[in-house]
């Protein structure tokens, strides 16, 4: 791979297929060639990549001949025709769609976590549920000193989960009350300006929302404990592009709230701000651009001897969707 | 009292003194006479009430000879100074600030909880905090049917929680962003538009915020349950008017979810919302404006046997403050 190697990004004029192509130039990827894939509608308009326009392609099959590594963030529908397709032609896939991630032979990979689940792919590689990645990061360095039993996960959830349209949603309805306008919804089933709404994914038989069942099951997946218990509950809110989450973590041993934020800042990829008295706290504003989690506000639990407040802050467009594939494809080139 | 009561409202011209004046109107509370005072800086000015304009007062002790009934929206420190002296001067005092709440000879009240307390006051009773009063109203009826044992309570607060300058500091913010510029926190310690902040109020040594504090020891008050396990953590949102809170609740005995919506509606001052599929839940900007609170996205908890998560809105401003003054004051009149 010396000469770099080809790459194809599926989906690449949405808002994680653009902030993809950022951090391959970020990161330096070494990219020989870029195939650009987008659907129907943005066939024929180019992105950039490199300081350079690279024009926007028609997906097809044969035009995967020759890549070598291809990150999708298409919708899990086309990724589910999509993907097996780019791995006949060839390639190995980096998919970040709910597609794959519970398919047990595809890896669920957070590379800080589990890098060694690459092993053994069969063409296919998943990147986690965008607040799935932020609320594991931190929950890996506690798990391994003391054993998670239990986990309680309140996430406050950015529109850029919704991807472009989740945006412009935010801008325009925020817009149109500046204006004096009466905010009518223009992506999500309510209005999100000035909201919260407390559903993300359609609803299961059993109250909980697909966004919680995925926070659940793939934390299970990527932590490699089937039986983990986990609460959860999944909320939009008003905020750009990074997601929080309030998380309430019981180990089998005491962690204390020291020995958690040395843990925390010990671990690649999380870094702590908590220094309360000088407001210094994750926040989304804060965090926003920044390809770490950061993890703040971490407290003994006033209500159980063996358990821990904290609150974690990560960019979902960044390690929440794209740094963690690009990251995930830096993988695949070493192993 | 059957030509009516003479009512004082501390802080008149405030978010929640303003609130106070809509409901005591909205409820027919029989006013004889209402005397309004404010800060120096309102002196002169008028408020309105049914219709007229009412002059806000300078505070002196004597101006409250021949008052019954003080509701005090002031803050912490002119409350521990005025509550005593407008006690001497013959009138009780209903007090919305933090100044008395944990004071043993002082009642801390939700009318639809323990309206009992109302009896043996010295002059004095407070309302709970806003976070509390949303978070407590749904528990009292899961207490009563299954004994609780564990709550992890989490907070999505407005900006009226911080009164007339929170709820500028969204508006200014917000517009300012719109104009292009750039967003400078106005009030709090951070921007609030577009952003979270997971810290109200100062920071005690254990972490915990002064939010937090009041959450866990007034909800332990209001319920006579001096030991009851919360794990609290709140956070600022930029929303209005209306709190949320995520709340998983353990109970000794199992509730099911369906026998928990039937416990919640049955209760009064609480509404059901939920039906998901209908994509209907409480949201703040639905909850705006309503005195009751409202529940939903009731369901088992998948980590534990008797638990359950829900959501549950209030508005800060009506149930979360004036509208439980107002109905303290009525306890009062018929107590």
């Amino acid at each position: 791979m010396a000469g770099g190697v080809t790459v194809a990004v599926v989906g690449a004029t949405g808002a994680a297929g653009q902030t993809t192509l950022r951090i391959l130039e970020e990161r330096k990827f070494p990219v020989r060639e870029l195939r650009c894939f987008a659907s129907e509608r943005s066939v024929g308009k180019t992105v950039t990549f490199a300081g350079e326009a690279v024009p926007v392609l028609r997906f097809e099959a044969a035009a995967f001949r020759g890549v070598d590594i291809a990150i999708c963030s298409a919708g899990s529908a086309q990724s589910r025709e999509y993907a097996p397709l780019i791995v006949k032609a060839g390639a190995i896939v980096i998919d970040k769609s709910n597609a794959w991630r519970m398919d047990r032979q595809v890896p669920l990979i957070v590379p800080e976590i589990n890098p060694h689940a690459v092993r053994g792919h069969r063409g296919i590689l998943a990147s986690p549920n965008c607040t799935t990645i932020v609320t594991v990061m931190p929950l890996k360095p506690l798990h391994d000193a003391g054993r998670l039993r239990r986990v309680v996960a309140t996430s406050y959830q950015a529109v850029s989960g919704a991807g472009v349209n989740g945006i412009a949603a935010l801008r325009e309805e925020t817009l149109a009350w500046a204006r004096g306008e009466s905010v009518t919804p223009r992506h999500f089933a309510h209005p999100i300006a000035f909201n919260l709404i407390p559903a993300i994914d359609g609803f299961a038989d059993d109250g909980y929302t697909g966004e919680e069942h995925k926070l659940v099951n793939e934390t299970r997946k990527i932590l490699e404990l089937p039986d983990l218990a986990i609460a959860p509950t999944t909320v939009r809110v008003p905020v750009f592009t990074c997601h929080s989450v309030a998380v309430n973590a019981e180990t089998e041993e005491k962690i204390s709230a020291t020995r958690a934020r040395d843990l925390f800042a010990g671990f690649p990829g999380l870094r702590v701000w908590d220094e309360p008295t000088e407001q210094r706290y994750p926040m989304p504003i804060a965090v926003e651009g920044q390809d770490d989690c950061f993890v703040g506000r971490v407290r003994e639990d006033l209500s159980h001897p063996r358990a821990l407040n904290f609150w974690v802050v990560g960019d979902q467009l960044r390690k929440g969707a794209a740094t963690n594939a690009v990251q995930i494809a830096e993988l695949v080139l070493r192993s």
